[in-house]
């Protein structure tokens, strides 16, 4: 005997959710079960509003629940300097700061060929014609300091170099706050081959 | 900046699940974000499905999609002996056994009065108007082998006892396939003050 089909049916959705085991599935289910129904009928209803209410946005990919996201609505943001990055949370990571203006463009992944994604798949081809008709002052390539990320930096800037923009990429070394002794070889002779003079 | 707010709603009704904290229900809100719409809507669905279609079983409390559970509703059953359970998935371990032909009644939880569940918030209530009304041969305390489970089936026995049904509880030793120098002394106890005839 099993629990019944309905029960069933939502251990089998939760399954499905990255991080998610059998157990967890089962558990998850049992809260629903057991808990008010306002509270599960708040996350049904979330789940659905997330699938209908929000979209990329027109411009730049980034989460939206308009036509274009908070960011490239902002007409106080500097629209000349685009900021590219690979997912949202990116973005957010970035907007965090505090200190930087401009706009973004989200690639919404990597390229990354053993993952089966190419660069068709991300939103690539949409940058270059934004680059070709919004004529920015600079592209800032802030993708992840990785083999996958950095590959991915290198064919856009393949494509874009040829019209002219100004290209430049995070600045990378030492993480601040961390220690020398256990930065790894890669931090260490990014931060020795990017070293600055201390007086400007 | 913050996330749209509709997807910050549903990290926050994510949040709300046992065992998801934060960073899950981040990466579970944007797993629904990015993967194909009809996966989301059935896990809404499902969720709705269970709120609206499962509610407990008129008889014994189990999980019941019709008026009566699947073991109730069974005339194959043994309704004269009833085994009590806590939960629901208790019911469903002790019926993959296959050994055990008769009902259930589901109590629903166990008295734990430093989490505030009183021998109201159960079903006992209940239990006891089922034994006077079916006056069942013989009553099976399944509730688990913690202080808890014990107080708990202790309380129902004396509820019951004045009644002249025969009580019984499972049969407590070292667990088959286990090994005598990893078992507890709680365990051994029990091995020992439990001990059978090995011929009967």
């Amino acid at each position: 005997m099993k629990y019944s089909e309905t029960i069933e049916r939502l251990m089998l959705e939760f399954g499905k959710l990255p991080g998610i085991g059998a157990r967890s599935a089962e558990r998850l289910a049992f809260h629903i079960l057991k808990n008010p129904t306002e509270q599960a009928m708040s996350l049904a209803k979330a789940i659905h509003d997330v699938k209908t209410r929000i979209h990329p946005c027109r411009e730049c990919f980034n989460i939206a629940e308009a036509e274009l996201c908070a960011v490239c609505a902002d007409e106080r943001r500097d629209h000349s300097l685009i900021c590219v990055v690979e997912q949202p949370k990116d973005l957010l990571a970035i907007e965090s700061t505090g200190s930087y203006q401009g706009v973004y463009h989200v690639l919404m992944g990597q390229i990354a060929p053993l993952e089966g994604v190419d660069a068709d798949d991300l939103t690539i081809d949409a940058l270059v014609d934004r680059v070709k008709q919004v004529r920015p002052t600079e592209i800032i390539l802030a993708t992840n300091p990785t083999v996958s990320g950095d590959a991915t930096a290198l064919h856009i800037a393949s494509l874009i170099e040829p019209m002219g923009v100004r290209i430049t990429r995070l600045a990378r070394g030492l993480p601040s706050g961390g220690q020398i002794e256990y930065a790894g070889k890669s931090i260490l002779s990014d931060a020795i081959n990017e070293r600055r003079t201390v007086k400007d």
